[in-house]
């Protein structure tokens, strides 16, 4: 994800600008860099975003858009809404894949969002090879800053996903010698309790082991039921 | 999406109220159901997520988890770890897919999201037929609660996403005769300017052709070339 820079023109609320530093953390993006943000604590930041490092230690903060993108191959717009004779596309998932590739490939990109109450204006859309936007419900299509930044970060994170953490050691899966013990005991249930007042009662035990196959049992669950049915059994 | 209900569990700051209902509107979802909340404002609400009434007015408050889950046939819950004996996944697109096909079946199913503190107990856990986690940066892996939210309802909206909005009436593209009338005034000007200074510039005129060829013209883009170049060669 070295390839890929965030830029934030004109910032309002430093809270989120911790968010977005939030959303790069959880989404593995390191490559901020704020043009005219408003001033702000560290602290506010990292009250938002717990251990912000990796981030904060390489921000810069530029004066204007063109030196916070004179080394930049390519600049990608955001803006909720086409605007005329402006290349506007919101299939995100198709174009993260191509951005990736573009970021590996071409050199340094740079994701470009405007502030909070008015985004970009066409002048700084102007600057950008391509806008996007987020195939959201068009009837509520504004979203937060910070959450903007989140969904375009995922997609891009997504084209090559993280693997999940280990999971904790499953207990071994029942045998069917295992699965044949408790049905045993079922019938003995069945028996004892005389539930089955007509007929042989197969119809009853076919379901009761369709429920119990269905479950997918471990052989400790197996064993567990078995000991409380006997110990009903019994009484 | 009305078969898909989120239900808060004890949310602890009604700002996150806001910002979940407001992720809810952006991506399609009404049905909200909140376990023990805070007292809040609606007008803090309204702060947070503009035009909040598809989701307030239709907003229910519960005092327990049994009373808000009654009528539920599939309940999934949210954590970011797997717990042992607990059946839990992280791959939410795939998982997006089959959840959707569920609603739409089966009847209400709902997501369940724990305190911003600690998430969901082991015990409120257990009550849910899976977990799911999203596939973010494993070394940075807590969302904020309105982010949690915001990304899974994401990946719902986008099994079947909205259509995009419409793009404002594009110029009509240049045809041959245009681009023609361009290069003939391009190369007026190279002569005028003497740049060639020795061969015949063919190389030259081919890379500027296949350079306007790139940029794709609309016909007004060729005639205001056209008429910029056709001055600088009177000049």
């Amino acid at each position: 994800m070295e390839g890929i820079v965030v830029i934030l023109h004109r910032p309002q609320d430093p809270r989120n600008i911790g968010a977005v530093v939030r959303a790069m953390l959880n989404t593995g993006f390191q490559r901020l860099r704020l043009v005219e943000p408003p001033p702000f604590d560290p602290d506010l930041i990292a009250a938002v975003a717990h251990r912000p490092d990796p981030v904060l230690t390489r921000l810069t903060i530029h004066s204007d858009l063109a030196d916070a993108t004179a080394d930049i191959r390519y600049l990608v717009g955001t803006s909720d809404r086409p605007h005329l004779n402006l290349p506007w596309r919101n299939d995100v998932r198709q174009w993260a894949v191509e951005l990736h590739r573009r970021a590996t490939v071409a050199g340094p990109v740079a994701l470009l969002f405007g502030p909070e109450d008015n985004g970009l204006s066409r002048e700084e859309l102007s600057r950008c090879h391509e806008i996007i936007g987020l195939p959201i419900n068009p009837a509520y299509p504004t979203l937060n800053l910070a959450q903007a930044v989140l969904l375009i970060l995922y997609e891009l994170q997504q084209v090559t996903p993280p693997s999940p953490p280990p999971s904790p050691p499953a207990e071994p899966p029942a045998d069917l010698a295992d699965y044949d013990r408790l049905f045993t005991v079922l019938d003995e249930l069945i028996t004892a309790t005389q539930f089955v007042k007509s007929g042989n009662g197969m119809a009853l035990r076919r379901r009761l082991r369709a429920i119990i196959n269905r479950a997918g049992l471990s052989q400790r669950d197996a064993a567990v039921l078995t000991a409380l049915l006997r110990a009903a059994v019994r009484r």
